[in-house]
């Protein structure tokens, strides 16, 4: 399976929320946690698509929340792998609010998740390479590729033991 | 707002879910009333984005359970507005499962919603028409509409009070 | 088990749920989704009480919301078991919303499910047939027996695979 | 209204949840916790029942957990007010586990609550006396009462401020 | 392993909450219910601590909610085991809440739980001996064991069948 | 309020959960998205207490998950506020998994957010500076003012709008 590559296109999920008073704060926003959570739920829907089987998250990028979301608002969360290692796969996840009112759509947040493919034991296990189609997807797995780097560089090895890449 | 119509490709969403273990019963098959309310959340966030406010469920038509969707696999339910009345929106809600291992997409259900779109206090407000713009889009809207007459026909009457179109 | 029926009250249960804040919409009132699923839960209560096993939800036919419930009220949904074919079962559940304030409950819902019995692998089993003992519970057996025609032409057989009857 | 009394009948109320694996430990057996908040749902339900109004707890007598209750089985929770004090309610909760294979059911506890009727404001309210019609009522009115009193001792007062009686 | 006791500083556990819009009724104060469901958890945390294994909850002493709690504060809740039987275990669970916005702390209530341990097959096992350190430890354990002479005389013997010791 | 600062200790807290299946995936260990979750509304409980008031996330940096947790084990979460800007927080929040059954703990992971102090009606407030007691406590601010100033950095601003400190 791993000598043919697979294009980020085929990964590619997108999930959609409706905030609820319960995933809000006082002030009627979503929490960042439950933000993280549903990117999380997204990244890890794209990365078994990918691997085709079972994925942990192992690495979360640093991620800025740059507007706070509305009870009653959609969050639209796209996740799709744009590089890989030999056990382990970067995901961007995208998030967008719409206020349904007005049809308007905000870019509220992009996160990089590392996921780690592993088998029903827990350990790694190889997955596919990305095999880019564009020049935006050649773009995106450069620098996914730069982010792998940088989280080997930070974890003192190049390629570790599971759940670290 | 009422005069010029909205595309049904405006108000499509697709909502992904995870199915995890606590929506499963003993048989690690998904309930039935989960996929119920996972397809009416989908649906509301397409009748929210046709009419641009608040939308209630008003009726469901019947709705089969094809094939059982296990624990492990992803849920895809893409909703859109097919068609509309005074102040009731006809939603589709077709419903994927996928099995992540294989990629294997099957069809388990299709089901069609009815929502009336409110104001603030519940009250029903009008919907701006659907404006197909497909040969596939007018059949649709067409069924659409024999399912909204249907629904009224058992209802016994034709343009009702709030909450039943 | 098959040669002696069970009453309709046999399966019979009533579930009571206080509607809360994270049940309902901006309006406060409850959502579609979560009626449905309680139903589910309900019916699937009542089907497993008759067939004394597990029971899959295999089909749902059109179900009218007439009134909207709010947050703070109880809802109660009586469902029971009208009619059965080879391995299949008709349930009807009824939900009536209760303003605790006043003690004055309405009429919301009702729903006809059918539920298949399936054994631990999913394969689907014989239920024992309704006994009805009342002159009410033969109509209601009749009624549900009509359901039963009209779902398997819809589905364009008269005995189906797992899942469908 | 506080000088006609109301029946226990009248607030009785059976609340029936199925045991989802996320009710449950390791051993597959309900949490204890998860038990005790469903009695004080349903005791929350026949207190507001009864006095027509808002009902927060005060009080929980001591509740003993006979036999564990599994995964797949339904737990039925009776709740009804045995007995009043000016602004308090004795709510007796019994909780029964049915096999659902068997139709065997069983008693797993009973709890005795506290409630007292509040305000929209929190501020504790009169409520209508209870009026037992039978000697079994009778009895447990009495016996309500002697809980009480024995809440009010152990609380060191006769009738407390809110929350307390 | 039971020749030699544990302190009870070594099963002590914190858990701290925060009370969110759907934990709370209409006045915006937490359901006991909720309060109740913590509070085991936090129990069976120091319980299983304690033991090192599995334990169920058996008993719950009576409690008191001495003063409501509201969205938006912090509930604390502290654990420890107290005292031992054979197989069971005495476990003290304080809830404070806080008012984040003040930093001042209110004592809510105080409940003991019998916890008994367990093996994977559900049938009770010893516990290793509670070791108190201090006179404030000697002085809980003695009040622990007075209850626990209470639970067994309230049972009507003086070591019981699974859950009841 | 902000000429007096406020040390560490006066915001910390410890959040302790008990990994349950509707945590897990199918092998039995815990999402990290449930983990980032918990970590948010610990950091949240961190900075409001540190703040007395509201505090919306800003921002996350990297975080690894170092090794997976499992059903049955808990997890502890340890915040508190290492470093102020005029209106941000910097709450560093690490966890531990512990094995109940040996009372073994392991660092899982570490995580930095930022956290600013907002007004009923969203605003960025000032908040109070932190006031490092310990050479430790020195060193943390110290490592919280390079992440922050990093943030701002990375954001292209030094003192940003609502929502990035």
């Amino acid at each position: 399976m791993s000598e043919s590559g697979r294009p980020p296109s085929a990964s590619e999920v997108t999930v959609t929320h409706l905030v609820l008073p319960g995933d809000a704060n006082r002030l009627g926003t979503c929490f960042g946690g439950r933000v993280l959570y549903w990117m999380d739920m997204a990244a890890a829907l794209a990365a078994s698509r990918h691997c085709r089987g079972l994925a942990v998250t192992a690495s979360l990028d640093s991620v800025d929340f740059l507007r706070p979301i509305r009870v009653g608002e959609a969050v639209h969360l796209r996740a799709r792998v744009t590089a890989t290692g030999r056990t382990s796969m970067d995901v961007e996840v995208e998030a967008h609010a719409e206020d349904l009112a007005t049809g308007e759509r905000r870019h509220v947040s992009t996160a990089y998740f590392a996921f780690v493919a592993v088998d029903p034991g827990g350990r790694p296990v190889p997955v596919p390479p990305v095999a880019p189609g564009t020049e935006e997807e050649l773009r995106r797995q450069r620098d996914g590729e730069a982010r792998r780097r940088a989280r080997l560089a930070r974890l003192g090895r190049l390629e570790g033991p599971p759940n670290v890449c």
